[in-house]
């Protein structure tokens, strides 16, 4: 059995745990004040214009998320998310905890449109009886695993800053995104600096791309930083021995190592994709990243499942489901030749 | 330099990253609900009368704090803590953050007596202008380094139960807890299966006892068990790699491998806290686990200084400031000479 | 000018004016504790078969509901509403204010349909990444007017009570919702205790049916109901004056004034509603109690605005809008038909 | 019987209910932006050097304290207050609920002092583990009847503007410490101006001097007020009939006729505390405005209550309890001779 159900089911990547290892027996400095995280902030901001950027270090996607909207809200706003949207549907009502409401945009292959936000823009603007539009959340790659262009994120950009409104972006699989901006001729390449000029705060995801769990904060808009550092605490966020966190992204960094998995990992996906389009498959939204969505029928779900999983989605009709399948960093390329020989026995058979 | 600032500079023991360099390469299935943290779960259950006992895993101290408060209260509902109490000073009010008053009580060595508590209750009782004061929070071992006997985690436990409240107990130090129980012949030895009898809920830190990062939460009292994961994700608290948790707990649990780390600690704070008295410093609270609080001159702290880094915990007069030493299990015994050598040093130039 | 704006434009009936009169230099028991609250509770109960129901008093709509879903729900649930609902769109987070996700379910004319709650049910069966979707919110009359059936009440009650979910009933217009079902010969006639059996908890507003300000809160469900008072307070809504609330339902309840002023309101309506017909305006929904809404020509919502002044509700196209008119127990009858001449005036002309 | 429990147990001066019946079939607007408040609004903005103050109505204290605490601080601040401070002890943790601690310093008679808050601000230093300390609550009328000097003010303001810190009045009691600076001739008369000057946000309270219910808050500092009344709505607090709110005030400042029912109020707890004093009853702390606080023998309580209530606050000894006389605009100088007469008759029998 081999599994294509997430990106999060193996540890770290072995040049991680090696990292750890040379580092277990030193004293470090708690709290996020040691060396190996101030080198990745240096790191950073030499390749950045904005040098007042703040830059912390979380341990889950979901604490990322309500850390960095509890900080940058006031209490009578609210944040757009697409209907789909990870704090929408899958945190568990983590962002209302912190007492805001999260407004539901429509989607478009799991992307937020400049419409759709116009929209609930206009419906917010009755006070005192609604919240304050004041921040839109949109997540790259999105839940779909699709990838916004540079143009789609300069208009959502600009829209927010003409509306006062703060653009975030959770990044749980942003090497993903990145990565397949590199590897597309069509599109322009985005990187870290992009991003830190387009948003407001972003962050930027390590459980998904080799690290073991964490990840990197960055709060480009000075009115959000201040004191960034109390709002990750508050939340339990804050980890005593947050120098593991500095050391992964120091190897996740170096010479781009990220990168170099991230594609893999896409590529893997794409291989996986091709090979279900060749037999016929529909894909339910375009392979971007490292999640192929595909709409498969039962008897094809029922044949792959005595050696694959993977997750069903959502029922489409009495015969098809839209299934989700996920590779990573980790997943063997014989794994995805294994997966489409099968696919290929089913074929054959019928 | 070598510092004695705390127990959570070094990463883990050598043990968990070896288990975590053998497992990193596996698929596993997220969220908790991996392998090893069910053997973790039945091993543990094995050894308690409890069979319903919830079982969870949390990341840091602060938010299984947090969490663990979350899912014990009502809205209307406070929780009473020593003055010094972790939870009411030094959590950056994330107990607040949930939405509940921490009700300070007075302390005795880091400790809740009954009497505090019963002042306590009788002001909390003019309803409706009041919280309902409904559980108590403690730390096993206190902020003070001072460790709960049998007798009086017994009396309180008796009290909560009569007065229809919750005991909580913080042990985020509960490995050095247990090991003075352990090493000392005048003490009853208590085990995990006493805190799951004389508490609803508490939790058991590994990220001072060895461990990478970690926290396991018990919940012996049903009605605060059910749907707790919920709770752990709304915080932010559910690791997708939840295995990381299981993983390190089986390494300490095995055996009682954390015992032998905590009595390691402990037996090198003793030495520490000897040495100091023996030199004629005063201990500002007794040495019972891998803490010593002891009230240094300025001369002998600027002296110390120059090659041993401490926590000054407060200025007494204007001579004298309280200091805290930590040691942990990763303190190598030939710095605890050192720094007796180094305090001989002073005392004969003196 | 007259303006069919809302229902809460007049300050109360004479009759509770007089009996504030009456009372105002006697001295009272404050915070809910006084003969009056004492004589409504002890009038209800009589009329109950529940004798243990709760019953408290509020003083705004959205502070009526936002304490009965604190009382009600642990933090990791959430509240399903309809897209329409007020605790939706138009009490500025106050829900999420309380930590508590509202999810929307599509409404049908205002209301809840057991269809649209089996798909949100659905949706929030993946703990524990989604909130458990724990109690159901309605209003009766709905925000668009309409009033629950008997059979449609029943059938949400039996729905929730299978899936061990709570129904939370807004009653800011129950008044109207009654003497809709008392005047409408096909409808059973609905009392308050029929909400009584058919909910866990709901109230009855005074604000909108000849009170100065004021509602009642019933809670039927045990487990909701235990200090509740605590939770008014808590979120600053228990009055020290207490009594004025008491008083005024006293005035109310009496000889069921109140439904003499819901009746006269509804009337209203219906007139302007028929109205409206006769001279060929279609409804948006129909009408059933004091709220009409009317898709209206601009050029004749421009010829009516020089004399009445209504609310635009929502625009249809470039020559229609929504409005919606609202009538209350101060509407004079030769308003309405100064209204219906009016725009019989337009009508003779174009 | 006659109580002197409390300054809320009449409904209102007689002006007040004949202004509500002179308006009671008027339509007006609703939610505050009706012509008596803004009528109330230029009176007051007239009279002040600060045009841009903000102006709003709450509906009970603690909603008031709430919603201002709310809206001056980020999630990451507290607010530092006495320990016997209203919202420190009874609110029923109102405070908490919108997710911000309440920092105990130490207080003197029922104030605080520079030097308690210099310790709180110390110990709050030590981020990223604590809150900030972000405001400063006091309440004038203390909680003890006690009335802040100017000078006391002033210092409390200079402090907390040099330290970054807002300033916060609670005026549950206002109108009383306003005429207690009027009737003494030693302290400089305050009036709104002052508060306006030295605080960033402050209420003045109608409920006790007069009005049925209400009070006036006031937001000097621009950087508070935005969007001040979303705030409002968010916890419940914004009235549909908000009309109520303005014309009660209107009353109540017309000519000073709060000034005059608060002199009054005083007056009558003078010559309570007079009375007691003359038979040797010692006062707990100086009578300044319509409380008084005086240590009773039980002999002496047993006697009066016979007749009299009023509120036993604090047991001293096994024969002495501190007992808490409230006087209001309502209280017939009658019933306080015949206190004073009864106490006489219990004095001569023994």
């Amino acid at each position: 059995m081999f599994h294509f159900l997430n990106d999060y089911s193996e540890s770290a990547h072995p040049d991680i745990i090696t990292a750890m290892q040379n580092a277990h027996l030193k004293q470090h400095i708690g709290y996020g004040f040691d060396e190996y995280s101030d080198r990745v902030r240096q790191r950073i901001k030499s390749q950045l214009n904005n040098k007042d950027i703040a830059i912390h270090f979380g341990i889950t996607g979901t604490q990322a998320n309500l850390v960095c909207i509890d900080a940058m809200l006031s209490p009578i706003d609210g944040i757009v998310a697409c209907d789909t949207g990870h704090i929408a549907v899958n945190e568990a009502g983590a962002i209302e905890a912190t007492g805001h409401k999260v407004i539901l945009a429509e989607s478009t292959q799991g992307k937020l449109t400049i419409e759709a936000l116009k929209k609930v823009k206009l419906r917010h603007s009755f006070a005192p009886h609604v919240v304050r539009a004041k921040a839109v959340y949109i997540s790259n790659t999105t839940e779909l695993g699709t990838v916004y262009t540079y143009n789609e994120l300069k208009a959502l950009s600009d829209y927010c800053r003409s509306n006062d409104m703060y653009l975030f972006m959770d990044g749980a699989r942003l090497g993903a995104a990145i990565a397949h901006t590199y590897s597309d001729p069509n599109e322009r390449t985005l990187t870290i600096a992009d991003f830190a000029e387009l948003t407001d705060i972003f962050w930027f995801g390590g459980t998904k791309m080799g690290a073991m769990f964490g990840e990197i904060l960055f709060i480009p808009n000075q009115k959000i930083a201040t004191d960034f550092n109390i709002y990750l605490k508050r939340h339990g966020g804050l980890m005593a021995k947050g120098f593991l966190l500095g050391l992964q992204f120091e190897v996740l960094l170096k010479d781009d190592k990220y990168l170099e998995l991230c594609l893999h990992a896409n590529a893997m996906a794409k291989k996986l994709s091709d090979g279900l389009e060749h037999y016929g498959i529909k894909l339910f939204v375009p392979t971007q990243s490292n999640q192929v969505f595909a709409t498969l029928p039962h008897d094809i779900i029922n044949h792959m499942k005595t050696e694959f999983d993977f997750y069903e989605w959502e029922q489409v009709d009495d015969n098809n489901t839209i299934c989700r399948l996920v590779t990573s960093w980790a997943t063997p390329e014989k794994q995805v030749d294994r997966f489409i020989a099968k696919l290929n026995e089913y074929v054959i058979n019928v």
